[in-house]
C-alpha cells in the first residue's frame, strides 16, 4: 500500500443502520495501513491502530491488542507519513482546526491523516458499548456510551479530518480516537486541551474503499443524515 | 487494475460546482479501466470509453476519438469482466432495474458495471455544451444540452449503478452513456427501449476515488443535494 492513502472498509451509515456483524479482520486491514480508527464486531468499544497494532478499547475501560482473527466492520487506516510536522500546545479542539487550515489552506476537500502526540492538560473520550441485539443502531449504542475524563495524560490523538462531502461514508470533520502512553486508557476524543505536543499532518487524495458484500449491508437503507452522525460522533 | 474495480476521477458535485478546469488525462485514466464514462476539460461533451477507447460526444453531434492528452476533470472508469450476461429486450429504464435487481439481489448497496449492446428500437440521449466561463455550474450549463432521439440503432449502453449512499460522489441510481456502432451517435442516455440485446453486469465492491489537489477543486463548496443533481443527470 502506498503511503497516505486511505484504506477504508464499509462505511460510517453501515454503523448507523446497525451492520456490524461480518467484516475483514485485523491482519488484512493491517496490510492496509498502520494508522487509523474503526470499531468491532457487535460495535464492541473503540479501535485506534497506532504504529501498527490495533488496540480494542472497552466500554469497561480495559484495552486490549486485538488479535490478527478479529472481526473488524469499518475501519479507516493508512499508511501514515506525515507530511507536515509541527510542536505547539492546543487549547481546544478549534484551535487544532485553525492550525490545520493555517498550515494546509488548499486541502479542504481532501481527506488529513492526522496525529498528535504528548502531553495533555485533559482529555474526554468515550467508549461504546456492544450491541445488545444484531443490527442494534448506533444511536442507541451510543446511548449507553460511558465518558470519561483524564486529566494529566501522556498520549496519542489519532484519526482523520474527513471532507464534507464524504458525510455518511465517514464522519465529515475531525474523528479522532484517543490512547494513553500506557495504552491503558483512551477512547473516542470528544473534547480536549494540550500541552505541549507533537501535531503530524498528511493529506490524502486517494481513497480506496471496500464495501462489505453481506446481505447485512445490502439490505441496509444507509441513508443517516448528517445531524444524527453529529449526535453520536460528534 | 484489478478487474471489476471502479476508479473514479473526482466527484460529480464538483461538476456540479463548474470544477472542470484541471484533471487527470486521457492516458492515465486508461490506466485504470477500459469501461466507463464522465466528461471532458470545461465540460466540453459527454465522454463514454467502450473496448479501451475514449470517446468524446460534443453537443454539435460530432464525436472524435479523445487523445492521450485530452483532460479530464471527471471520469467512472473499471477494467470491466462480466459476470452476469443475459440477452434480452428491455421496455424501457424501468425493465433494466427490474431485471438487475431479479439477478443481482445481494448488490442493491454495490456499484454495478453496467454493458448493453445490440439492438435498440429508440434512445433518447443528450449532451452538453462546454461552460461559458471558468467555473459555470453543471446546471446551468446543462441548460444549452442538445438532446436527440436516434430511432432503430444499434450501439452500446455503457455506464454504472451506484447505490443510494454515494450521492454526490457520483449520481445515485444508473448513470449510462450512449454510442452507436459507427461511432456517430450518442450521448447520455435519458431513456431507451430496446431491441435483442445483451446485457453485461458485475458487481463492483471496491472503489478508487482519486481528488483533485487543484485549488478550484478544494475552495469548492460540493454540496449539491439530490434533487439538483436528478434535475441535471436524471
Amino acid at each position: 500500500m502506498a503511503f497516505n492513502k486511505l484504506y477504508q472498509f464499509s462505511i460510517l451509515n453501515a454503523l448507523m443502520d446497525g451492520v456490524a456483524d461480518e467484516g475483514i479482520n485485523v491482519s488484512t486491514m493491517l496490510e492496509s495501513g498502520d494508522h487509523g480508527l474503526g470499531t468491532f464486531k457487535h460495535m464492541d468499544g473503540e479501535m485506534v491502530v497506532l504504529d501498527g497494532i490495533a488496540y480494542q478499547m472497552r466500554q469497561d475501560g480495559s484495552i486490549l491488542v486485538a488479535g490478527p482473527e478479529t472481526v473488524v466492520p469499518f475501519a479507516m487506516v493508512t499508511r501514515f507519513q506525515p507530511a507536515h510536522i509541527s510542536h505547539l500546545s492546543l487549547s481546544s479542539k478549534d484551535a487544532l482546526d485553525l492550525h490545520i487550515w493555517e498550515h494546509l489552506p488548499n486541502a479542504r476537500n481532501l481527506f488529513l491523516a492526522i496525529r498528535i502526540d504528548g502531553q495533555f492538560e485533559y482529555i474526554t473520550a468515550r467508549t461504546v458499548g456492544k450491541q445488545e441485539y444484531p443490527g442494534e443502531c448506533l444511536v442507541d449504542v451510543g446511548k449507553r456510551q460511558v465518558v470519561r475524563t483524564l486529566s494529566n495524560t501522556k498520549g496519542s490523538l489519532v484519526g482523520f479530518y474527513s471532507p464534507g462531502f464524504s458525510h455518511g461514508l465517514s464522519v465529515a470533520g475531525y474523528h479522532l480516537h484517543f490512547i494513553d502512553d500506557d495504552r491503558r486508557n483512551g477512547g473516542h476524543m470528544l473534547d480536549f486541551k494540550s500541552g505541549n505536543v507533537q501535531i503530524s499532518l498528511s493529506p490524502i487524495a486517494r481513497v480506496e474503499l471496500e464495501l462489505p458484500q453481506s446481505s447485512e449491508f445490502n439490505s441496509a437503507r444507509l441513508l443517516a443524515d448528517a445531524h444524527k452522525i453529529r449526535e453520536v460522533e460528534g
